[in-house]
């Protein structure tokens, strides 16, 4: 069964195209719609055995955008499949799915109106992830549609962990909790580190770190996520590339007092301004931080260590919640390919029964892999994620 | 040596008059001025082997308020002194020393405009401390008067600790970062801690936990504060009794933008209505929340989970930071008195070493006593803090 996997945001679309079976799935092209709305869009298609395909012309909306995408699919040239009846069913991404969606769902006018409703908590994200939706009603109607949520796995979380300490009349005004992201992504690698370990994930205490641009750290008691770092939005937790993370938030409103900032521009200051970004005026990208800190920039060092140290910090806390910890995994884009970050992470934890093992982690970058002595009690690896099949899996499952 | 020890509020001017020598201290009174500035002030006078003396009349400022004090050490039924020529210093606690005082000094001209230059930062506390010294100087001029700071014990806090990954510009305009508060009871009971654990105070892990109404818990690591709970303001952290503590900053400027409050008002809504007053509307007092909780009313079982998971999650992240732990130190209001805290807090930290033990934590309220079975690698105790006693030590050292 043809999926078209899609993940919408506010000027682009990732896309996928995967052959799913029961016991298999075949990834048959990917690629990206960028800069839709602005005079010029891009659209990279690259088909698995065929030569790339770039397109450049104005996109003016996510609809035409999924035009352009369908039409490479099909395309005698670049396309992969002969005609658009091959697509049986469209997987989406979205961010936020509140308290409703503890479980991707195919898509209903029921469904539409509740992302729709969450768009108040989820500006940034869900709004796209809705016109994805509602485009491809337009495009290819009558195909069922999967909605698959960042913060479904996090809604088995208990309310210790998912309440903040506010005035209970904002939890039932504005549901202010804690949510939670990347559900998709924890879960995939723990599900596949338990088995690359050998642990029976529903009977196991798993600490992801899914690490990257955008990072957080779950806590998975016996297969369910039990805490995670990300909060009310993903702005919690970690220090980002460009996000503050965990900060006091009275620090907030002494700044924006002093400068005289809206909570707009305090939000996108800490979204778009902080993190390592922010503290170096470098970069927000960890490769330059890290060249940087070769160099010995003393800021770049402060960022690094800091963003190194706040990972421990919750695999410490973490550990403590939920009585010691079985397993530590590392994945996204730093995760799996920060060899540094990871050794400098578990050293030091050795209390907790972490045995690393340096030489199993040099070199070890976009794999599976155990990263852990053979008699550590915790057992560490890297596991490369994979949010896109499980979006096309959660669709298979649910439209087959 | 007579020192008379000043904890100035804004509203209130807590006292102990301590007579100390090099080895020895002794009290000999205590008391308290509240509702200064209202229609009717109280004086509550409670000194060593006399009777407690009450006075109600209105006090309109801070130096009525300590003349009140004065004209009570000097009564012939209540007081403890002939004269006021026997006080030869005075010890003063100030909130916040920002990054100047890593150390309690004594009052000069630049100690003052320091504490002054502060305000901005600490607006609720260090004006109302530094009118406790203007006072001292109008009704004992001479006397020599030290500064005793709650942020000093935190200046050796390394910046990967201290720095918030905002803005980099923010902590060189403002000198945005972590201070901690509570120095001075962290300091006392670690040292106190460690000699009763027989553990070398400067070769040493210790977490310490301050917990009342306000609480923080502090990483120690050879006798140096290495990481605290509280952080730019006394906000972060813990749950406390009205105060949120750990909160995603954006839940906060959502609810700003929602509720059309400004920053001030958020500021209140965060350190007055929060906290497990604000989960539960019942009470900031533990002992009512208890009380609730053994009733089964859900908002108690709420709020005394997550104010002692929260307790629990700090314990993890600084052992996790020091590479381990020696030692965990109980104190103040809730940390000396609660053996049901101690025992949810300690429970499920076997995985680090932590060897509870019940029956010596059974009835142990206000005493210093070791609460960890006598193998445990990492040593249990409960410490009663006593802050004015570092005052008047401190005030004695620089003054002798």
């Amino acid at each position: 069964m043809v999926i078209l996997v899609l993940n919408c945001g506010s000027s682009s679309i990732k896309y996928q195209v995967i052959d799913m079976e029961d016991a298999s799935s075949k990834l048959l092209a990917k690629g990206i719609v960028e800069r839709i709305g602005l005079p010029e869009g891009d659209l990279t298609h690259k088909p698995v055995g065929k030569e790339p395909f770039e397109l450049h012309q104005p996109i003016p909306d996510h609809t035409t955008g999924i035009k352009l995408v369908l039409d490479a699919l099909t395309d005698p040239a670049h396309g992969v499949i002969a005609s658009l009846d091959e697509v049986k069913a469209v997987g989406h991404r979205v961010a936020h799915g509140g308290e409703f969606f503890p479980e991707s769902c195919i898509v209903t006018e029921d469904v539409k109106a509740k992302i729709r409703s969450l768009f108040e908590i989820a500006p940034l994200h869900n709004p796209a992830n809705l016109e994805g939706v509602l485009s491809i009603e337009k495009v290819l109607p009558g195909v069922k549609q999967v909605t698959v949520f960042d913060t479904s796995f996090h809604q088995s979380i208990p309310a210790v962990n998912y309440m903040y300490a506010l005035p209970h009349a904002y939890y039932e005004k504005y549901r202010v909790r804690k949510y939670g992201f990347h559900g998709t992504s924890h879960k995939y690698v723990a599900k596949v580190g338990a088995e690359l370990a050998g642990l029976d994930f529903h009977n196991s205490r798993i600490i992801t770190c899914h690490i990257g641009n955008g990072g957080s750290v779950t806590a998975i008691l016996n297969g369910k996520s039990y805490d995670t770092s990300m909060g009310f939005s993903p702005l919690d937790g970690l220090v980002m590339g460009t996000r503050c993370g965990q900060v006091d938030a009275s620090a907030i409103t002494f700044i924006g007092e002093k400068e005289g900032m809206s909570y707009a521009e305090l939000n996108t200051m800490m979204n778009k301004k902080s993190g390592v970004q922010g503290l170096t005026d470098i970069s927000s990208d960890m490769r330059d931080i890290d060249r940087a800190y070769d160099e010995g920039n003393p800021r770049a060092i402060l960022a690094r260590d800091m963003y190194y140290g706040r990972i421990k910090k919750f695999i410490g806390e973490y550990a403590a919640e939920m009585g010691g910890v079985d397993m530590i995994i590392f994945t996204g884009g730093v995760g799996e390919n920060s060899c540094e970050m990871r050794e400098a992470v578990c050293t030091g934890l050795e209390f907790m029964g972490v045995k690393f093992d340096p030489a199993a982690n040099k070199g070890a970058r976009g794999v599976n892999k155990i990263l852990s002595a053979a008699d550590s009690k915790v057992k560490v690896a890297t596991i490369a994620t994979n949010e896109e099949l499980v979006i096309a899996t959660d669709t298979y499952n649910l439209v087959k």
